[in-house]
């Protein structure tokens, strides 16, 4: 066997076979197949495609390239989350809590990965002395003793998959759903939990643009998931607009904090409550939203989060008294520039001003301001005035306000008519 | 501009700019553009084509790459012909004699290559002493004394051609009509003739396979070349059946002086006939088939093919002697099985069989044998006897006789019927 008759079968359009697969990603993992032969095959992956069997052995195969982590000694019934990014996306956050404190396991192993706005473990790492860089036993003990933990991923998961990714990322070949899926799906499957929940999202803040791409890549993963004999679903919602309030780090921890308090964004609410009734169900349980809200009116999930960041080595006093956050040394208010009601907020626009302001890195070495970040005043449908501050812009760069400001002014679009309100989330597909 | 844009635009079906080919042909001639970027792209071009004024525009980057010859103070009517690679193709060495003794300028650098039998270089080797290393000096200084001059390619003629060409024989992306048509018409571009003759092949022993694609790539060279300001033209032939009678290299060369003796070939007379017409054409004069003729049979062409032997170093005694050559230590005759008539003579199974022998190379380094090769004592439609000889192996590997034996056997196709005569030449596009 050789790669070239396997770029060559592919560009041709044919079927590749397991033993084709099964070569190639050995060949990428240890390095035998060259960066320019796998990139050749990928670009012919984006024009011929791959039917599910070949996507489901590419999975099989890149989670199989590395560690597989064995979580069976914990409990035969545990939860993975994953989101496919969005912005404001605390999502995580509130959904481990609310696992734990209806006495479900959850194991989250996070990357750091890049984008606009750090990840979960660095949203987390804004909570003074959290440690997210825990070994594998801390890890599993945590998840044994607390009901979950969630660590910076260190181990050699899938390190197929780290390989093609750093590739796609250079040769325009990161749009191929089957490359995508795989990417997704392979890291899960070597994560080792069972029921594995999926949030996708679709629109201008995410990397998938519309309902149908997403719905597609969702029926993609769930199948290859199932195949691979995991319990697996995926909640599809909107992205067009950011998730709840606040964009950043240690405001989107505060958001988290305030959730867990009672003082629920409905889109927080909604995304996060259909993710956590589709965990119960995976889990063979039946409660619904009156179970959630309980949750949190009775204090249980925020004790939970305490008792999160305390197993963490966390200060868990931030959560009455966010003072103890990383500060920023400027505070700046964007003012609406006329009356009127919010009809849009450009997700991608403001992520991008978060980035300016020091919220996300560009390079994996570039250190984040846990500090920096926005907070939405005024949200979709609601009213404005003219002069009323519609954002806070929270930053260390003084010459990061004006483009912010103008980038946050440009994502909001204020018109006469009220808009209707509109759920986020779009499909499950299970 | 940054070449993963460039990438993604072709993908998605675009059309590069004159800039953004430039870029392209810069990176790769540089180095600043890796690989794996490379290997996308022109994965991506086999998908989404390039239309003709990318091709003309990729055709000037790649000749503009390294040195560009300059010929204009030889003559202002120079001719470069090349072939596109056959089986038994010694149809060079009849043509630049037959134009040497009419008058007319022609200048060779030819690649030593790789393939079944050696390339013209490595036939002209086999003439004891005959140098083809010859500095540009060298190389113009014989043109303009003796009309002609062969050297093998040593400049960085087209350099981002080379680099091209090595990464497409590694991923599958060879068979691409507009990187063909570039890879050839930019080393002709840098060579600096201005009229170039093209001996376009199909069939079993070429690359290209139907006489419909030879054409639609032929169209193609010929439209850039005129773009470029070059007079050319395609002469377009069958290369299902070897050239002439001899595949090797030394045993080439025999026959290239037999032919020059006035013992012509039918098909070698036929296509290098035509090739020298084209070329009369380019160069404003009218010259037909008796001119040909008569130049071999006064013996005018002969004497050339000596004069350029011995303006090369070499041994011309061999034109009276062909015990100079090297000879082989193995001579085998190999038998027809069957009393008929010769329907087919598989090209590539004779190409296959002679490599075999030793007459190729399949690395650079490789050394030929200049000895080794076959001699076909029966062409197609003619008639043979059960037990007669229909073709001679010359060879210095002895394990190597029966596999040739054999690959021999299979090539030709003997049947009850004679078959018509078929001319190879097929189209002429100019």
């Amino acid at each position: 066997m050789n790669i070239i008759d396997i770029i060559e079968k592919k560009k041709k359009g044919g079927v590749l076979s397991e033993s084709e697969i099964k070569y190639f990603i050995e060949g990428v993992t240890k390095g035998t197949i060259e960066d320019y032969q796998i990139s050749a095959l990928l670009m012919a992956v984006y024009f011929s495609g791959m039917n599910i069997d070949e996507t489901t052995l590419l999975t099989k195969y890149m989670a199989e390239s590395g560690e597989m982590l064995d979580l069976s000694d914990i409990s035969n019934s545990i939860i993975d989350k994953h989101s496919t990014g969005g912005v404001g996306d605390k999502i995580t956050l509130i959904f481990l809590p609310l696992m734990a404190a209806s006495g479900l396991y959850t194991a989250k192993l996070s990357g750091r990965g890049l984008g606009h706005t750090g990840g979960t473990i660095d949203k987390l790492e804004s909570i003074p002395n959290f440690k997210t860089n825990l070994s594998i036993e801390e890890f599993k003990n945590k998840v044994k003793t607390h009901g979950t933990a969630i660590a910076a991923q260190t181990l050699d998961l899938a390190p197929a998959d780290g390989k093609l990714y750093a590739l796609r990322d250079v040769t325009s070949t990161v749009d191929i759903v089957p490359l995508i899926a795989s990417s997704v799906v392979s890291k899960k499957i070597a994560s080792g939990a069972n029921h594995i929940i999926l949030d996708v999202k679709y629109g201008k803040g995410a990397f998938i643009k519309t309902p149908q791409e997403a719905q597609k890549l969702s029926e993609i993963m769930v199948e290859i998931g199932k195949r691979l004999n995991r319990n697996i679903c995926a909640v599809i919602s909107s992205m067009d607009r950011p998730l709840g309030r606040a964009v950043g780090n240690s405001v989107e921890v505060q958001e988290v904090i305030e959730f867990l308090k009672g003082n629920k964004e409905d889109d927080l609410k909604e995304i996060t409550y259909a993710l956590c009734k589709k965990a119960f169900e995976k889990s063979g349980r039946t409660e619904g939203d009156e179970y959630l809200d309980e949750l949190i009116s009775s204090g249980k999930a925020l004790e939970k989060f305490k008792d999160i960041i305390e197993a963490q080595n966390g200060d868990s006093s931030v959560i009455d008294d966010y003072t103890k956050f990383p500060k920023a040394s400027i505070t700046y208010e964007v003012k609406s520039p006329k009356n009127g009601f919010v009809t849009d907020i450009d997700a991608l626009k403001i992520a991008k001003a978060c980035k300016n302001l020091g919220a996300g890195r560009e390079k994996k070495s570039d250190k984040i301001d846990y500090s920096a970040g926005i907070y939405l005043t005024r949200r979709y449908s609601q009213a404005v005035s003219k002069g009323e501050t519609i954002a806070i812009i929270y930053t260390n760069k003084e010459n990061s306000v004006k483009d912010a400001e103008n980038l946050i002014l440009s994502a909001y679009e204020i018109s006469d008519k009220k808009p209707s309100t509109i759920n986020i989330v779009y499909k499950i597909i299970d």
